[in-house]
């Protein structure tokens, strides 16, 4: 990618505004102020009470309805998206089109569809386009890759996600378009370069008659032959938020509701040699073995990902490379995502992914 | 049932044999032993040094490699079977024909058409046959099935068991036959009565090329609505034996590696009213509610779910009612890992159950 | 108390200062900017740039680092004062002298006479003196007290607190005058009316030779003849924050990392009957039952101590009653404090405290 | 020690009688019968109903209420007395008068000179005279004593011990006799040569009007300058048995209830380096420096620690060298034990020991 027409000085703070003062958005204002890349000047919310709610009595960052005067602010560079999926195309498209450099909350659109409009429109017009996949920026996640790439863990056999709570029920989507997005978003993140997911499987249930999933199953096929698994609901009493990564060297284990743990390594797994010219029978019998190893958990720091997130939003700007969470990413998982309907309504069938990017 | 022919008299202990020296049989030799409605008196194996090994030096148990011997012991009225699946229908049929009662470690039979063999062999010669479905003799799983029946937790939601370890890679099955019968025996125990499975959809990964599924997924279909989803692996690092039951009322987090909480009752849930004029969407914005309510840990006991389950056994053979674990919920367990095989193979898809008994 | 002679009008937000940038500074100026009962006007600190990092750059706060200016400030009502123990007395005595309301951060003062200076300046001038024990208005540790002086613990028989962690070795205090307080004024804050701290022995290491000690243990004796024993460590890789509260009727466990079962209710204990004419020893023998009953985790709700914290002393400055946390809640901390010193220099034996208040 | 006179011939089982079928005993019938270096003769107890009860309906071992025909045995060459601690002396005494090598329970004795007494018959006679300090023989903390002796975690700084369970409340002594007997043992164990306990403090409460304390807290001064406090109580609702282990270089956690992490071992902790020419207080301020490193869960195996102290008894009857557990360590413990009464008796204050041994 070439740089972006109007690129920006480094040095120089990155005027950037806010879209969506509700539930996401107070987290996109404390980092952007935190941040010495980038001076927020606008917080744009159709309620603007809520926007002056938002920002309290004490900021001197404006508050406001009018998106167009937002973006007709030649010192906003840069805008943040963290309003409804449904009103990501209308809104990043006309931030786009303003030549302003976008980041949008996931999912990226409501559509795979939407979702391509905004990275090609991006693309012609050299912007930046990134997606706010927040845990691909937290220290476990970007360790978790490092292994991954580095072959540390050996080759991905398998991945567990569970990511269940006693959650709002959403009026838009379901539990899958809800939740998902996070541990699909890290898969696509955390995956050896050359491996990707190929098809998914999805199963749902309603049983408390909410008119849309609240327990969602996805099994997704990737192209080594690795299976990987996601378990997400609304209505657990326990919350939890783990992740078993089983490689063939090593098997990882994320439990991000563990501060003080939050990764550990486990030298402990199933060995399968390969044979001579033994039978297959015979080969199998003498030839798996158990490793029963050392567990580290390595120090990490408990940066915020958020702040992660804004630098990499700001070097993205200031260079013209993609973001680590570029469009495409963020189209990747629409892909998916946009799968899980058509198993679901299949029965829970595997459906081919379009294989995007 | 009416009484055996060759009833035993209540108070006398029921002489007993014990068939396979392997990994279960010292369990079973040992809960035998320390019953007083038993009279242990042989430990049979192809293998008699193992069978003397397991024995010691110092019981008065006889060892012995001669199952014919056994069977012609008019002093054994009762035989637990703890060979390979593959042997019980040989073994079992074998004892049933000689006027034994019958208890056979899970699975009841290599296939549903062996296991029916089994059901109709006791019930022609009115003995008691028995299933050592032991979990569910566990004083966690009595509550647990007390607390769904009574209504107590209201109408089942979902249930979602993860039963995961660095196992054993078995040579003659995959992991489900291998794991899933202890929670799919739960879940035939537990349910309410008139709630039964109907279907059953798997995935399973075989990522260390060990010939077999060392990772399974099964979801089920119950006849109420409900989901249950099953999460069994030999390859994880993490030993992990945790099921969530969500009822209307109240959610059941059951954690068997947990001593001192295995079972901890949520007040915690989402409600939906049942409406009465409004349009279906704002019905569901106005009418879905949250409770956050106490959790309460009930007092269990220890008591081992083996001397519980051994007395059952003794209380039937004594009675002649069948046992809470009968051949009929072996045959029922074996329904489903027989159709989990068609849909590991159509890659998915949901099988219907006979809906053995 | 009589109103103070420049009562607040209730409803109108009042003036505040926020004295001192460094570690909890900023948290106070977060909760008081959060409250509407109060107007925060300025940031002082030695080190102004520091006030104005803490304040960003987008607050309408103002930075400073003459305390003067602040005090002179006629809008300025109320001052918060979280600068190093030792300058307590100077800043809060210039405060009161000024007429202001004041908050201290724990502990009230470096020494007991010191906080007694302030106690009675502020009764003098009928002026809040509000110590800031963050933890007593934590949801937990509310509902602690309400439990103990409720009687539904029964009569309190020990405490046992435990807080350790790998913490900052500080330059001018131990451990114990770092962590302890924290223990001590919880300590204070529950126990039932008519009950309080008589003696205290005190023990301490330094093996790392920090000059200070950096491991604590201190045992108290109650007037109820209960006992209280409170572990405090800089070194431990660990961090533990749990306390347990023994009750004749029950005993709580309160865990503070564990956020969804923060405390623990055990209907688990020893009873002692009271017998009626046996010897001695027999009536030990028969009269001590053990009761294994249920453990209750009661729902709590995650609201930020500091924002009640907040509200307590802006009602205390409208009503002029004495906040929950007053200056003699500080003092009797620093009683114990004060002790711990002579005990720990004459070996560990037990010091009578003050009985101050 | 030279060779004892009767010295066994390694590999013929040694001819061993167990004493007292209580609590312990059972557990030394089980490891007695499952060592191939011991043959199991008598189980003796002044009951013999309950003798019987505990060798069952299908043991070859002889049950028997009478002590010296046990001792007259002559194919009995060993004896493991599980007693009453105030019955201690008189067994084994007469044991090893008879010439049998004895094992006994912890506490060696009811007194430090009983204990005296039986160091020094076993040492005229030349014979095997251990403490079953079982602890000791867990996987988890022979390799603590490695790691200690061996200079991985550095030098000793602190050990913290805790061992609180909702326990029987004994007749006979009080929770100090009873528990803390395991800790000190395990730091007798542990500490690396030349460092030994020189005095101990302690406060002990009887909330719950027992006549003896429930509640005990242990503070240790060790010659090298390091700390070790222990926490026994038997009202506590909750169970912990978790040992602090600090070192100058690395922290060791080891919870023996976790049975998957039983030790973790902590790169984390406060460094104070040596300084040159600088005054006393910059020194300070200069060179503490804080590791945040890595932790490693070394793989331990499960093995049985009593099975180990078994073969240790074994091995030192064969070999007539001291086992590891020896009466002499047994001795240090009941020293310690002695002065913790005196220190009760006198308001808590450090008493010294007699450093036996």
């Amino acid at each position: 990618m070439s740089a972006p027409p109007d690129a920006v000085v480094a040095g120089e703070p990155i005027g950037v505004a806010v879209i969506g003062a509700g539930y996401w958005g107070p987290n996109l204002v404390r980092n952007f102020q935190a941040s010495d890349a980038f001076r927020l000047r606008w917080l744009c919310d159709l309620d603007v009470s809520r926007a002056q709610r938002v920002l309290g009595h004490y900021s001197t960052v404006q508050a406001t309805a009018d998106l167009a005067a937002v973006l007709a602010d030649e010192a906003v560079r840069a805008v943040a998206i963290a309003t409804p999926a449904g009103t990501h195309l209308e809104v990043a498209l006309a931030a786009l089109r303003a030549g302003k450099h976008v980041l949008v909350e996931k999912p990226l659109a409501a559509t795979y569809e939407e979702g391509l409009q905004l990275v090609e429109e991006a693309d012609r017009r050299g912007l930046t386009l990134m997606c706010d996949h927040t845990y691909c920026y937290t220290p476990a996640v970007i360790r978790i890759r490092e292994l991954l790439r580095s072959g540390e863990l050996g080759e991905l056999q398998y991945l567990d996600a569970v990511r269940i709570n006693l959650g709002l029920v959403q009026r838009d989507i379901d539990v899958i378009w809800d939740l998902a997005p996070h541990d699909l978003s890290i898969l696509d993140f955390v995956l050896p370069e050359g491996v990707k997911a190929v098809a998914v499987a999805a199963h749902g249930a309603d049983p408390i008659g909410a008119g849309r999933s609240c327990i969602g199953y996805l099994t997704l096929k990737l192209s080594s032959g690795a299976i990987a698994h996601v378990h997400v609901n609304w209505l657990s009493p326990i919350k939890v938020r783990t992740t078993i990564i089983g490689g063939s060297k090593r098997t990882l284990v994320w439990d991000d509701l563990n501060p003080t743990q939050r990764i550990a390594i486990f030298d402990r797994g199933v060995d399968v040699a390969t044979p001579g010219e033994l039978g297959a029978e015979e080969r199998r019998e003498m030839l798996i073995s158990y490793r029963s190893g050392d567990m580290v958990a390595p120090a990490l720091s408990e940066r915020e990902a958020l702040r992660t997130m804004v630098e990499e939003f700001a070097s993205s700007i200031h260079t013209g490379r993609p973001p680590l969470t570029d469009g495409r990413a963020g189209l990747r998982v629409l892909d998916i995502l946009n799968a899980t309907k058509v198993s679901l309504a299949n029965g829970g069938t595997f459906v081919p992914l379009e294989g995007a990017a």
